[in-house]
């Protein structure tokens, strides 16, 4: 068994679900690993890990409106609000989706469905660099 | 070190939790695997994995009408309608559970509490054939 | 390749979020592991897994008061209510968060963000005993 790491760097504009599938598989393909798994973390609060639809863009625009109304900004009951409108929502929506996941690799490959895609969910207004910490357990 | 998988079938008849706990644990049992870690991996956006109460079963009810409520069908702005009014809801609601679970393996069972079932949520109306892929890492 | 494993105890005093970072830290540092992935596994079905903000103790008041309205109790519609009116909510609850989380360690250390904390966030009204399992796969 062997064990492959990397740190990748996303840069978000502010709110919205950011893709980043292509950049863990090319990863993948570069290590040479045929069969195992592969691990996201994300070491982040108020950003989150998501997979969904990766074909229809309305897709993706109807779950960042979703969570605006889910959690939204400017609660008269928010008591964390020194970091801005955003902040509170932010932790919020980022509990509800994921922090961590597992995928395994065959073949090669993610063993990602047709239509799912990796994104990353910047839940700030304004842009973020964030970091997504890339494990890999190879076991063929 | 020692490496096993599978990819499990279950058949759903539309919207609801689909126990499939004796389906993960056969597989556990049948490899021989005494001590390791477990992975589930969902490859769809439609459907979602949950652990939860798998005694008595107006838990379940109680957890699908809330979905229900949390991502309604038919809200006026819902861009992502072309697959029809319970499609937009189906990714929303896999967006608010799981993709991925890792499970320790112990004595030769999952370590499950006594009262985890792990269910397989389908969000679509229509019934639909899901997989989901096993994976198992057994470390003695 | 190593595995170790632990079970965390962590008693809970009714609703809430109860951090217990350093449990694991300690544990990993105990091991001698400096590198290799660590595993959480809540065994419980109205408690969950969180990982969140650290710092200032109004961004988890907010969360838990989200998290209240969210999954509200009382609700006429509700079915499961013989073990009172927090049952059913915080299987709710437990569905919207975590019960699984994989952290990568590195240099000895969990990989956590500056900021991030991991919680158990208990949901019923009384308090509890709650068991965490810890496992670690050390690669190196």
């Amino acid at each position: 068994m062997n064990w492959y790491k990397e740190t990748l760097m996303i840069s978000t504009r502010g709110k919205g679900l950011y893709a980043f599938t292509n950049d863990v598989q090319a990863r993948v393909h570069g290590w040479g690993v045929q069969e195992g798994m592969c691990y996201l973390y994300l070491p982040h609060t108020s950003a989150s890990l998501v997979i969904s639809e990766n074909y229809d863009p309305t897709a993706r625009v109807d779950l960042e409106a979703f969570m605006e109304r889910l959690a939204p900004e400017d609660q008269s009951w928010y008591q964390h609000t020194l970091e801005g409108a955003d902040d509170s929502p932010s932790h919020m929506r980022a509990m509800l989706t994921l922090t961590s996941i597992s995928i395994p690799v065959e073949d090669g490959r993610l063993c990602l469905g047709t239509w799912q895609g990796i994104y990353l969910f910047e839940h700030r207004a304004s842009g973020h660099r964030r970091k997504v910490l890339l494990r890999c357990l190879q076991v063929e």
